[in-house]
């Protein structure tokens, strides 16, 4: 390897931007000292270039079209920081289209554009890169692409949104409830002015699309995936899963039934002795079983400037390997040659955590087990909690392994029973771990 | 990338072999499907090609006679699984000569010879790849050398040894004696029949040595190394260790003080609520400070026949690709030109935990205190616990952090103690997580 140049066009001055250029001029000696690749900055484009990001630039480099970046010849490699869908999916496709290799973290893009953007870079053999679209600065995508490539992924479970984990930890160390504990997330900065994307799910969901389409060689969109927040948890709900021994935590699941994908995001109980239901605060952690490796999990910061740029610049790294070895080869995504279904979620089996307000307990069990055994639902264990003020006790229930769809058609029933106060709360438990 | 094939030789059917050649036939045409690569395992040496192994396999292909596979021509990788020094150096350097590429999982190998093997395969333009060296199927290696090149490593904290760590659990969860959970650890395949290179942590150095050399960009041997094993802990030690809140672990440590790397293993008393500590039995755990990612652990099985070949194939798969791509870079493992000082372990300062046995209470703590602050040494708390029948009492002392060199000396002075019973048991502790 020679001492050659990679010029590099970064498009999105925010805060990754902003750490991933840090990282690109504060190292640039230390991994020229690696590569043996000069990596030199030429453009930055954002539409806002006048605010001060505390670091020096050249400001000729600075512009406010993308165009400008998208258009130079000298540019080797694209990076798209801007997120959303528009303009950064122009963007990339005309960087491919220009021959530029691209390194972009938009999970919201991949998650439904990735067929278009992978078939584009393909056409043009260029390489699109995205480590930092899941999970910031925890090499997940590597380890799935390359680390793993010998197994069949049987599953993922990642806690893959740090605002979530933040919010539901410090309900359940500290009993806060879920208002409480967002605003707390929002004055730490762990949680945005409008965390819903996180709280419902959506951002998990994205992010389990990317790490799905990698782990089992499909395209997996976002609306193949079940979703379901955690904005309905009480803490309540953890104090009654930790005397079950269980944790509640924000999951993003993918698992492999013979040709089906099991996909979904919701909040799961999962055994509290297990190294997920450790993973605190705003830590991300994913944990993979493959045929050959057996489980393993990664476990970091899954957000921030400096670890989402650690992941970016590792992109730019890779790719200026391979152009210096003339071997852009993009991989195969889609590998899969009997294409999985995706399973539907009405036949998934799993066991449930049911909580509920009842008037009468002396009828109530009798009444609820009726109505769970008509759907086939078996009782495995029952909490009885103090009584309220009203007269009124909660109850909690966990249920052998049960079909969604009969579950669905007993919370119907139970809602519908005099003696239950509100409605059943019901969340799934996953015990693999 | 189209239909290639690439020629496989295999040197020693053990238990990863035999995981290997299980993959490599079993996996072949999902190994295609994801890669475009024809594997074929053209050539499998051992010494015993007699023995049951429960694998179905062309006998045609066995041979007794490793150079076999290595003066022949059409074989492209040589996969060597034999582990020890001899033979296995003289296979690895003459495939490397014979424009063979090499996978190894021999750590041994490497910890003492990772020069010689590296230069010898750029002279030939081949490539060395060694995954299964550490922790079996974790691939800390990639991630190490790939997935955080943006990085400088601050520091690398490895349970790198499932031996010790299975022993150490069971002697932390059920006050179980050394000797009590070694044997059980034998009994239930977790050590070997001679367990002296997993317990003494002689394993944990050669682990330790491939880490840094990766991770730091210089030539780590093992001689570099400090290494102290495991069998002075006590069940004891643990109990106490519990009540200041800490758990013990035998840790891989290499860490950055500007141009210096301390590097050692040894029994290391780490906060109980940590990530590593609560990696537990046979698992294995690395946690990794980068400059910019922050920390991340990766944890799962360091060893076992699928796991260790999971690597072994991740790595062949990498070379297959790489020669598909004309791209056979070997990539630049001594990065550092500033090349890092070995950090003197009488410098390092740290704080310790003394463990010793005491005839006379009221006299005791005064002299011990004394000789401590002749030394410099403070101490930070004291576990005085219950007496023996004899009257005497053991006593358990945190000291801030202290000079290693200093520790020797007030070792020495506490062990002349007539009020001392036996020798003062030191431990290092480190809290930095």
């Amino acid at each position: 390897m020679g001492n050659v140049n990679v010029n590099i066009g970064i498009i999105g001055f925010g805060t990754v931007g902003t750490g991933a250029i840090k990282i690109l001029l504060e190292k640039k000696k230390e991994l020229k000292e690696k590569t043996g690749i000069n990596f030199c900055l030429k453009k930055i484009a954002d539409l806002d270039i006048k605010k001060e990001r505390h670091i020096k630039i050249d400001k000729n480099i600075l512009t406010t079209d993308a165009n400008e970046i998208i258009n130079d010849e000298s540019i080797d490699i694209v990076v798209e920081l801007i997120g959303g869908i528009n303009p950064a999916k122009t963007f990339i496709l005309n960087s491919l289209k220009n021959k530029k290799n691209v390194v972009t973290a938009n999970k919201a893009l991949l998650s439904e554009y990735a067929d278009l953007i992978f078939q584009t870079a393909a056409e043009n053999n260029r390489i699109v890169k995205f480590e930092a679209s899941v999970c910031g600065g925890i090499p997940i995508l590597k380890v799935l692409s390359d680390g793993l490539t010998a197994n069949r992924i049987l599953n993922i479970y990642g806690i893959v949104n740090g605002t979530a984990n933040y919010i539901l930890t410090n309900m359940s160390k500290y009993g806060k409830s879920f208002d409480e504990a967002l605003k707390e997330a929002q004055i730490k900065g762990f949680a945005e002015a409008d965390p819903t994307f996180d709280i419902k799910g959506n951002d998990s969901v994205h992010k389990l699309a990317v790490l799905a389409t990698l782990g089992y060689g499909i395209n997996v969109k976002a609306k193949d995936i079940y979703c379901e927040g955690i904005t309905e948890v009480t803490a309540l709900d953890l104090k009654y899963a930790h005397k079950l021994e269980y944790e509640i935590k924000l999951l993003a699941i993918a698992k492999l039934h013979n040709h089906n994908l099991d996909l979904r995001v919701h909040p799961t109980l999962i055994p509290q002795k297990s190294m997920l239901a450790k993973t605190d605060f705003e830590n991300n952690a994913i944990y993979i079983t493959g045929d050959a490796v057996g489980p393993l999990m990664l476990y970091g910061k899954g957000a921030g400037m400096m670890p989402t740029a650690s992941a970016v610049v590792a992109d730019i790294i890779d790719i200026a390997k391979k152009m210096v070895n003339n071997s852009l080869e993009n991989g195969i995504y889609y590998f899969n040659k009997q294409p999985l279904n995706i399973y539907p979620m009405f036949a998934l089996k799993t066991k449930y955590y049911l909580r509920f307000s009842a008037k009468d307990k002396t009828y109530v069990l009798a009444n609820i087990a009726k109505v769970l055994s008509d759907s086939g639902i078996s009782i495995a264990s029952l909490l009885q909690t103090e009584t309220n003020e009203d007269g009124s006790a909660v109850i909690v229930i966990m249920t052998h392994p049960a079909i969604e769809k009969s579950m669905i058609s007993a919370l119907e029933a139970l809602n519908k029973l005099s003696v239950i106060q509100g409605k059943v709360f019901a969340l799934r438990v996953e015990d693999e771990f």
